[in-house]
This record gives structure tokens, sequence and C-alpha cells, in this order.
């Protein structure tokens, strides 16, 4: 089982699903080449067939992770409303699977995947408006959820429990997760609505 | 120099700036509790007399990094403009050390630090709407500084110039990620004041 013809058995795409699956059941600091390999029955320098390294790896997996985004139809909706649905889908595909918004936010800032949001069309709004909204989207869902994930995975080890007194990190009051980011996905939407209104009447 | 009195003889602020150096030095994922101990010239058990766990002490550190904020003075000033002073700064600390932005977003998610921006008086906007515009400003600035700092540590590794093909991440154009940081931070600053003069006339 560790012939060359056994090594390339597998597909590119294979390799990056199988990655994904051990991402969502072990977490990102257990996915590393040799696990990869080893839930393929391949060697890690297998893997290399099909990757230049891990962080290409890497980012087919989060190119997997992003993939629902390009199945969103904004068509005919306004484009404040195009950047809450948007922002909303990007944070149920990064918190689809454990730790993806850590993932995701690697291979963005390699340049490895294609941001999302940003290089979508923006509904006949000026480019520069729609790029700066979308930007702040982006960089806002993926902290957010970010957030959401460590906090989850630190629950998991005891560790919000074990916090010092009271917990200021948690959402304000008995707002949940998902009030308190659709509220301020709305605030950056207002704005970005704001700025397209003021352009028009200059 | 292993009795326990030389173990107590720094303090928990003495303990926490070392660490801080050592962050900036050598990155978050050297920040051990032996080498914070081995740079105090103590055993690491000696960090347990000031912190009950890494968490805490790693918590201390984000203390440290985001005291600056404690001093941005926003008296006077427009809620919207409140917003982008207290933003920018915000990045400022966070771009102050190397690997900051995961630090402090760790112990953040934690609870363990107070959520900078977020417990600031809002200059007389409803309590509600600048909670959501200050939670959109932290996790956006946090989220890019983060995306920052880790093209500045994939470029000292060399992993920036190698990637495959052009690089989608870089701030679009030739706008500087400072430019790009700050449209974005303008838009959300935007949404808040467009939520407020919204307030009022209902």
């Amino acid at each position: 089982m560790t012939s060359v013809e056994n090594d390339r058995r597998h597909s590119r795409d294979d390799v990056a699903r199988t990655a994904l699956r051990l991402l969502d059941e072990n977490g990102l600091p257990d996915l590393t080449m040799r696990n990869i390999a080893n839930a393929l029955e391949v060697r890690p320098s297998a893997l290399y067939w099909h990757f230049r390294n891990k962080q290409s790896l890497l980012a087919a997996v989060s190119g997997l992770i992003l993939a629902p985004m390009a199945d969103v139809g904004t068509e005919g909706l306004a484009a404040r409303a195009s950047l809450e649905l948007l922002g909303g889908r990007l944070r149920d595909c990064l918190l689809a699977y454990r730790d993806a918004a850590e993932l995701v936010s690697s291979s963005l800032a390699l340049g490895l995947v294609e941001p999302p949001i940003v290089g979508r069309p923006g509904g006949g709004a000026p480019a520069d408006l729609w790029r700066a909204a979308a930007t702040a989207v982006m960089h806002f869902v993926v902290g957010y959820a970010f957030h959401e994930q460590q906090r989850l995975a630190a629950d998991s080890l005891g560790l919000l429990a074990d916090a010092d007194g009271a917990d200021p990190g948690a959402a304000a009051g008995d707002r949940s997760p998902a009030d308190e980011f659709s509220e301020a996905l709305t605030m950056i939407a207002m704005g970005f609505d704001a700025a397209v209104a003021q352009r028009a009447v200059l």
C-alpha cells in the first residue's frame, strides 16, 4: 500500500475533501500533512503530487468551505440587501466547519483564495463604494466567526467556565451571537447605503 | 537562582511586560510558559504565583497591548468621528507588536479582557446603536489587523512571493492597506451616523 500507483490514486479533490473532514473532526492544529496522508492511506510525499506545499492544500480546503458563496443569488436585490445576504451566508459557510474562520483567514492573507464578496458585482453601486463596503463586511465576518469559533474551542476545553470573573467577551445581555452579528452587519450595510446616496447627490 | 525568593522577585507586571517583549521578538507560537520563565530566570512554576494559567498571563499581555486605548480622548467629538478615531487607534495598538491581533482576539474570545470601544460612552448616541457600531468596528479592526499580520508573517517566511499566480489578498490596485482600512472603517462609521439619524426621525 505504499507503491507510487497507490499514492497517485487520489484526485486533488479527494485530498482536499479528506482534509476538510479531518479539519471538522479534529480541528486546525491537528491538520498536518501526516494526518491527511494517513487518512488517505498514502505517504505524506504523495500529497505533493497535487499540492506544492501545505498552504496550497489548505487553500483548496478554504475553497471548499467558501464554495456555497458562488450559489448565493443577489440578482434583483438592492445593494444593501445583497451585502447583508452575502455577509450572513459567509458566516454560515465559516461556522459550518470547525476552525474554518481561522483557516480561511490564513488562505485569504496568503492571497491563495479569491476574497469572498469583494469580487462580486455590486448591483450597480459605484465600484469604489462597493469595494470598501465588501472589504468591511469580509473582515468583520471573518473576525466575528473567528471569535465565535475560538469561544467554542475554549468552551470544549472548559476554559470559558474557568475564566476569571465575569465574561465580557460574551454577546452582551441576553442577545444571541446571531442577533449581535446581524445588528453589526446591518450597521455596515446602512453605511454603504448612505455612501451611495451621498454620492448620488454630489 | 532557583530559590522560592528568586521565583517571587518579579511582579505580575514584570512578567506580563517580559512576555510582551518576547511576543514582539519571537512571535506568538514561541510564547510558551517555559520561554517566558527562562527570560525571567525563574522556573516555569513560578509564573503561577501571579497567573492561574497561560490564558490569564496572555490576557495580561493583551491588556498591555490595549492600554493606550484608555488615553484616546473622544470628548467633544461627534459620535461618528469618535468611532473612526477609536477604530484607527485600535489598529495602531494591534500593529505595534508582532502577532498582537491574534493574541488579543484570543483574550477577547475567552472573555479575559474588556472589549475595546464597546465599553466606552457613545457620546449621547442611543446605547443599542453604539453597541452595534462598536461591535462592528471591533471585529472589523481585529479581523483586518490579523489579516495584515498574517501577511507580514508569511512574507518573512517567503510565502507571499511563493503564492500561486496573482495575489488577490493584497489591497486592491495601488491602495495601501492603511487606505483600504480607512475606507472600510468610514463605511461603518457612516452606517452608525445613518442609524442615529433614522432613529431621531422616528
